[in-house]
């Protein structure tokens, strides 16, 4: 090695010993005849020190290094005189009598710096030293760690991590599919996995009983600002369970990680219906951090002349706790935001419980302060609260209602970034019903569609209505959201041949469609496939959840671009046309 | 979970608990009154006990059930009349009281047995019921325990596990890659990953210091029977470091492995320069489970007018110790065996040692036992054994020769499955040249090619040569090598931006192609580039090897066959015009 230690291994305790270090330079200082350089490595900043009375030629020297130049030094461990408590190694310093230049470097295009002056962009066209920061290297560190611990856990439940295909098949129903020409099977393709679905199951018909993978899966969509078209699941299945088996199982994967890795415990997780997630929260994954919930004031607001609220379908409130002292303009500003493209509502209509206990609301003309008192009590508003209501279509509105629940929530501060409220949705819908993504081809608009996937297993109890009311059959479905973020869904599937080919009835597949699409798995199903469920976490987005970031980018070592880009070495790219002809396909102009 | 216990758990300690099993029928037999099933999981096989007496409505319905049938059933655990104590379940059966048919099964159309009697068309086309077959489930567990001890390994020598990008950029040399045509950037193609090199590298740079990643790499070239188009590396690399770290650092993985896998201790390994390898195996990657070394013995044979061996530029023997006996049928179908076309000599010369000490060769006519004495001392041969020529051109011989030796060696018992012997080839050649590999395009036949890859590093004494005598620099380069297959192979890298376009030039790219396709590793360099090296080892192999068997293919979950095909799910397949249009590209025809 050309070190005897890391630059973060250093202490007092070292005094006296001779060492060798190799890193990099983080900063210059001359002081006086002195010059100090801090040298950084991934396990911490080691300080240099040399003196031109000690030896004038080495000091000389140090005093020509630039930034980022890469260095092998041999020295004594020395105490320092003023002595830096908030870094490890800040007792003592290197009084250094050899120096070697390993490498130079050019001076880097933005500052290594926890705060950079460097622009996205930048940083991602370098992003080899953007990974030099050390907040972004943590980041990778600490998903190093949830990936080690992941694993740890699984492999104690008796898990087995298969590595599943990358090479696949296309499905028609696979808008999204990466497709790869094969060079051996002319005018044939494989497709990247959106999900290792399929395989996971058939494991389960193989008897192997627990798996788990961390794998990256693919999708070909217009990305959105946090969306990855290559993106990391950990991805399980479980044999002879119901969902309550599953819900224990990943309940146990979350406190393990939360406990490990954070050295947090977290009690048990709470359970929501879907159906109460959407009246409560107007969103399946509520950010149960803090309260506010949704309240439904409709029955109390009618037959005043208020034509706004008797037309409307819904008529919904929160409570700001502590709010009241809003003022006008703070009020003006949330009534634009909420009529946001974004957000959708066309007014906001608000109602002040002051200290006093009187209530002075936006529509004082229409109501009395008794029957303002009426939606204080419904809402659980007391001296100093702030009611904010909406009212309009149902979904636009609860919708926009959840979004103002967020803001309010980040505004009072209710939302820290190291306090987190983890549960999980039960009971989703088995289908809702796709009026025309103008993603999917023309034959498949305007039908159910599964709202998780096709292998789903309805709840016994509501297979009946698969045929006569197909929207109000509930799954064996759930998710497990963290902070009003989505970290993990899953459900029971289907093992039975007979219900699966009732389920793609209900989709609308034709038995030579799903015969052809999904031919290999209802064929496995023949051979004695057994109770089966699992779940996918999102890892990327679990990693920023735990880094208590927002994006998932600075999670990923090497991420794309909102164009699907890697700015760093520039592709995708052209390819020449030797390659084309190998692959015998064409461009079109 | 719809059992209380696995398959391999009860034992005669569990005697008259009330448990639930559930899991697959593997046999079912009638002994008069009685019915016994064999229930099995992944972790074992359980009898079940059926009795007319006892319960005939349920011994009946226990006599309906097929092969693979998925069951559940409740009983109590009663101590066998007869104990079987080659299962480790064999001292007990349960009493069922209970029996639920979670699923049926149509008869599998081989038997789920270790000596099966499917034929691997039928077998890769149906894999999720070979699956289920023990000992492939076995290399899949052995797979997983494999991948967790090395991460625990690499983990305690602070490691970071960093994954790297599957969609990257294609390089005009890389006639192998698969590509993958962007929908968000039309005309243009992703490439995947034939390694993450240049990834690990950046890492480096990024100051990462330690990375490994158990990855999928991707190469889309005609396949062998042992060769599959994704396969996995353990993939690593380290700064700061010099040859010796690394071979310590990965001597310690392989020593792990064996530890905690096999329950083996191995000592440490020997090493082997690549040119004593060549000299004294024909290979530079030796079977040295046994020694049969090649003795070049040209220097004793002239002059006696033998013209095959005057005229050949290699004469070389092997002495194989036990094997005077042979009979002349045996050396006849060892001669037919070198003149195959896939080893290519022209004729075999044998010279045995019997036991009174008197030698006999097959060119008596030429050669005095005075001679043939000479060659036996050359080759160590003493009474008993065979001595086997093979004469020719140097590399032709050679290798020949290294095939003869193998073939000996299987012949003689030298090549246990369960012995294993590990060695590290070192001091590889830098370059090699290329006649024109017809897969290369023409602009790159006829010139020197990197033999491990363009960023390895020469070594230093060796630099001057690259303009001199290119063919003669040492690479600092290795191999680790165990039972003669190539397991795991690395280097040291460039770091110096000087030298790495000095080697770019030595391979005959222009600084504008160097620029175009490497450019944003050369830029890297730039900023302070570290001293690395790393090394991948081939996953699918290891595994396979520490398995005791020859094909990766069952070490996969979901192999390809030969063609690059999937034969389970049928891909590649044709994709739809609708998708190709959203490409926008075509297919020839």
């Amino acid at each position: 090695m050309l070190r005897t230690h890391t630059c973060g291994e250093l202490r007092l305790s070292n005094k006296n010993q001779i060492i060798t270090l190799s890193g990099w330079v983080q900063k210059t200082r001359n002081l006086g005849g002195m010059t100090f350089i801090d040298l950084r490595d991934r396990f911490g900043i080691t300080q240099l020190a040399f003196n031109l009375d000690w030896d004038k030629t080495l000091c000389e020297k140090a005093r020509t290094l630039g930034r980022e130049f890469v260095l092998q030094i041999t020295g004594e461990v020395i105490e320092r005189e003023s002595k830096n408590l908030t870094n490890p190694t800040g007792e003592i310093e290197i009084k250094v009598t050899q120096l070697t230049i390993l490498n130079s470097a050019s001076t880097p295009p933005f500052t290594i710096e926890d705060e950079t002056d460097g622009g996205d962009e930048l940083r991602m066209k370098y992003r080899y030293l953007d990974l030099r920061r050390t907040v972004v290297r943590k980041n990778l560190e600490l998903r190093h760690r949830m990936a080690i611990e992941t694993r740890n856990y699984l492999d104690k439940q008796q898990f087995l991590e298969v590595e599943t295909p990358v090479l696949i098949k296309s499905t028609p129903e696979g808008a999204r599919d990466f497709v790869v020409p094969s060079r051996m099977n002319q005018g044939q393709f494989y497709a990247l996995p959106q999900s290792p679905q399929t395989f996971k199951q058939l494991l389960m018909v193989s008897g192997f009983d627990r798996y788990y993978q961390i794998v990256k899966c693919f999708r070909d969509e217009d990305l959105r600002a946090d969306r990855q078209p290559e993106f990391t699941q950990i991805d399980c299945e479980m044999s002879f369970v119901e969902q309550e088996d599953i819900l224990q199982t990943f309940e146990g994967l979350t406190k393990h990680l939360f406990k490990t890795v954070k050295g947090i415990d977290i009690s048990t997780l709470p359970r929501m219906t879907y159906s109460d997630a959407m009246k409560f929260y107007g969103n399946d994954k509520p950010d149960t951090r803090f309260e506010m919930k949704l309240v439904d004031i409709k029955h109390l607001t009618i037959g005043k002349n208020f034509k706004v609220f008797d037309d409307a379908e819904l008529v919904v409130a929160i409570c700001a706790k502590g709010a009241a002292e809003y003022t006008r303009k703070q009020l003006d500003e949330l009534t634009e935001w909420v009529k946001r493209p974004q957000i959708g509502a066309t007014g906001l209509v608000y109602a002040r419980v002051n200290v006093d206990g009187t209530i002075k609301s936006s529509v004082d003309k229409f109501y009395s302060e008794e029957d303002l008192k009426k939606w204080a009590i419904a809402c659980n508003a007391t001296a100093g609260d702030l009611i904010l209501i909406l009212a309009g279509k149902e979904d636009k509105t609860r919708k926009a209602m959840s979004e103002l629940r967020l803001e309010m929530g980040t505004k009072l501060g209710l939302r820290d970034k190291n306090n987190y409220s983890s549960l999980w949705v039960v009971d989703f819908p088995l289908l809702e019903w796709n009026e025309g993504d103008p993603n999917l081809p023309e034959s498949l608009r305007g039908r159910w569609v599964a709202k998780h996937h096709p292998f789903t297993s309805p709840k016994p109890e509501d297979i009946e209505l698969l045929k006569t009311n197909p929207g109000a059959v509930r799954a064996n479905a759930y998710d497990i959201v963290i902070n009003g973020v989505e970290v993990g869904g899953g459900s029971i599937r289907i093992y039975n041949k007979d219900l699966q080919a009732l389920m793609f009835e209900t989709l609308g597949f034709t038995k030579e469609e799903a015969q052809h699409q999904f031919g290999f798995l209802m064929n496995a199903f023949e051979f004695g496939a057994p109770p089966h469920g699992g779940i996918a976490f999102g890892f990327d987005r679990l990693c920023s959840l735990f880094g208590g970031a927002e994006s998932i980018r600075d999670f990923i070592a090497f991420p794309k671009n909102n164009s699907g880009r890697d700015m760093m070495i520039d592709a995708p790219s052209l390819i020449n046309d030797e390659q084309l002809n190998e692959l015998s396909i064409s461009l079109k102009s």
